[in-house]
């Protein structure tokens, strides 16, 4: 990977100090993930000449390490073909839900509403999508079927918020496609004839007297090149979750999470870029939470507890949504109980850190205080007996008392198992892709989407809603800065 | 108070547009509370001509509105002269156990190696403290006496870090002190020879070619004043609370507390300057949160529940702790449960908002989760019944079953009651003041204390720290400035 020579990011270069550039495009990319591509096809085929940095000796960045889900609904053709009814109002509703609190109205209102559109787009430019449902949640099909419940839309508490359809379209490709997606849209930009340069670092950008952006430093095969940016620049350069530095500074929970879910360009650069031309940075301390219950569903009938011994979830929501409330919430530490009963028969691949005759050994052998699991166990199977959740309103066809010997303990603390986690903060953007500074005002020439982004999910998350987000607002800042004249 | 015109705060002025200047320090202290104070005495005193700007009439700001407690140990004279025993490391271990996660290492470090000369520097400055201990932990003492626990100290969990003593010192005043101080230390400034100047916003900063601040644009009596700063600005203008916006992009569960704690000069525009120029900001999620269980000595023999119907925390700890808690990780619901011995005693002004026979009425009264109540009540008097409390270590001593009907539920949540917020996060400073930007370098000419910075309290909070971290490290903010030369 290129690397900045030790060049600050946000140590911008003045514009007059600049005498002469070495290349010239209307809108300059910067980062190949599906943000960056997004953008690119787009400002191309407003009819900008476009120029690609990237990093990396190709693109896909940390999109191409993902499962490939994209949240999209409102009714798409493959929604239609399964026979789930959706609306662009119960898609919002569901994403104001999930993705709060104060999750950005305008820009959900905005994907929400063309999300079908954006659905025929990417199809248009190359990714297809089987008409196929896939019934087991959360994760990217094992097979090339497409739509899944990413969100925990059929569970507590969003069933009662919208109507429970599922959103994620996985592109027709057997397992993780994110690698599929991101060969599909890096050939698209390439087709579309926007020029691409990778092992190409950008160390900082170019601003004028009026503070606009007008062009990048790039450091590439050893040499400093000055790219004027007649229209913009688009930074498309993923999160920070591997700037240790950072996540210390705006996050300090996450770096509890053992797995850091990203390449090693995550490291923030584009936002300090950012910062150094005057913006603005919000929801650094959102973070994407995922916990290795996977696949989920098998262990839902167990319980999850705190180190109260108490429960604190319903165990069959997403779990990202479990991984935050542990990790936000409860410190990072939780078991899930299972008997025997589930245990048998479902515990494939997972390995339980305390087994024993009963529950009130288990609870000593988890050193949890005294009589508490016996409580919440005791508490969980009378009511479960009764196929209610009256705390935190599992499923009934989940419920299931804990009463047939042994009992047993997974240990899915953050430090014993594999937590992975990526960022969820990043800069303030309208859902045209202008970032704003901290006054709230447009920096002229300065554009940003994906994960360098605060975005659809200010702080919860969905699984899909990365690819969503980078894909819909990296076409949103790649058409603004196409058609900003000056 | 003075406004600004209209004019954004991070639109710094290139210091090539200021033609001529209408003034001229060697350093310029924008806020006068504490932390402005502070650092505009160590700059005179260190042989600096100085200025200090002051949207208000007068100096106080929100440091006039505390309590006036002030955060010191490690053996201050009034500990002595009670009987405690302290120490630099003692302090330091409660510190950054009580003030994270990741509390500033360097900072808390510093604090407490100097504290008892801090102690020191402010009687010789004017500030009188009585040797005395008043028994009543958390708030200002009604007296004029001085030493408190004010921040769980002696309760679970950090009754088990450090040994347990109390650092809470209030100026001889009686009850709130902090107008008290504010008068001494304005009293103080007056004396050192620094220059004054009231109803004077400062609209943003001036900054060279170099990215070095060397001065301020002010609006004074309805004209713009140009300042230049020969050495410094030292930025001490308090944080963000009475900002909505800003609240509503870094922080926004804070928005739920219904009481804003600031003068409304809080609304961050310091912060906004600095990031102007450049500047970071860090741990912008934290929020010191009070509930209103005051005293709280009084009550903490009653129950807190969430709306699961669980304790969250011990009820003995410090009421800042409980509000953070409840906010963070509760959304903000919390009931407390009273049985007639504890509420005919005690309940001085408090209105219970439910009454019933029995707890279980009492449960369905509140629409907590049939049989929840019941369950943890039943618990926790079984436990305390033998004196324990093995969920969260509440002190014996407050241990009592709730037995006695009628029983008696008083609901605290952040929309029933009067909660009390102020922001925590702001400016990365280094110990001495110096601002940072997100590449860990210091902006030549700007520093920065108090709330306008990320201080001690990076998450967690004890009262006394504000007024703590803003005289001491407005002081090294002043005395820095006043040092370099340029």
């Amino acid at each position: 990977m290129a690397t900045s020579n030790g060049v600050a990011a946000s140590a911008v270069r003045a514009a007059g100090d600049v005498t002469h550039w070495d290349l010239e495009a209307d809108v300059v990319v910067v980062g190949f993930g599906c943000a960056g591509a997004c953008a690119a096809i787009e400002a191309t085929e407003a009819g900008a000449d476009v120029l690609v940095l990237e990093r990396a000796s190709g693109g896909g960045g940390t999109s191409a390490m993902s499962g490939g889900l994209i949240y999209m609904g409102g009714g798409t053709p493959v929604q239609q073909a399964c026979g789930y009814e959706d609306s662009p109002e119960d898609m919002f509703n569901f994403l104001m839900a999930a993705c709060g609190p104060q999750a950005d109205e305008a820009k959900v209102q905005l994907l929400c509403a063309e999300s079908v559109a954006h659905f025929h787009w990417l199809v248009v430019h190359g990714v297809p999508f089987k008409h196929s449902f896939y019934p087991e949640p959360f994760m990217e099909p094992p097979t090339d079927d497409c739509l899944v419940y990413s969100g925990g839309e059929d569970a507590y508490p969003f069933d009662r918020i919208a109507k429970p359809v599922p959103r994620a379209h996985k592109p027709q490709h057997p397992g993780a496609a994110g690698g599929f997606l991101m060969q599909k849209l890096v050939a698209a930009t390439e087709r579309s004839g926007a020029r691409i340069m990778g092992d190409a670092c950008c160390e900082t950008l170019v601003v004028d007297r009026q503070r606009a952006v007008v062009g990048v430093i790039v450091r590439h095969a050893g040499q400093e090149h000055r790219l004027r940016a007649r229209r913009g620049v688009v930074l498309a350069a993923g999160g920070f979750i591997q700037n240790r530095e950072m996540v210390a500074r705006y996050s300090p929970l996450l770096a509890k999470c053992s797995f850091k879910l990203g390449q090693d360009g995550d490291d923030g650069r584009a936002i300090r870029m950012a910062m150094g031309a005057g913006a603005d940075i919000i929801r650094m301390d959102a973070g994407e939470v995922a916990i290795p219950l996977t696949p989920p569903r098998r262990l839902m009938r167990g319980i999850l507890v705190n180190r109260a011994g108490q429960r604190f979830i319903n165990e069959d929501t997403y779990y990202g949504r479990v991984g935050q409330e542990c990790l936000f919430r409860q410190d990072g530490r939780m078991y899930l109980i299972l008997d025997n009963a589930i245990y048998e028969r479902n515990l494939a691949g997972m390995r339980a850190s305390h087994v024993e005759a009963s529950v009130g050994d288990l609870e000593r052998s988890l050193g949890l205080p005294n009589g508490a699991l016996v409580t919440t166990v005791e508490f969980y199977n009378r009511a479960a007996a009764r196929e209610e959740d009256p705390l935190f309103h599992k499923n009934p066809a989940m419920l299931q008392p804990l009463v047939n010997p042994p009992y047993a303990a997974i240990d899915c603390s953050t430090d014993q198992t594999l937590w992975a986690t990526f960022t969820l903060g990043g800069l303030h953007t309208r859902p045209t892709g202008a970032v704003l500074d901290p006054d709230g005002a447009v920096i002229p020439g300065l554009y940003a989407a994906g994960r360098t982004t605060s975005g659809i999910a200010a702080y919860g998350y969905v699984s899909g809603i990365s690819l969503a987000d980078g894909t819909f607002f990296g076409r949103q800042a790649g058409r603004k800065a196409a058609s900003t004249a000056r």
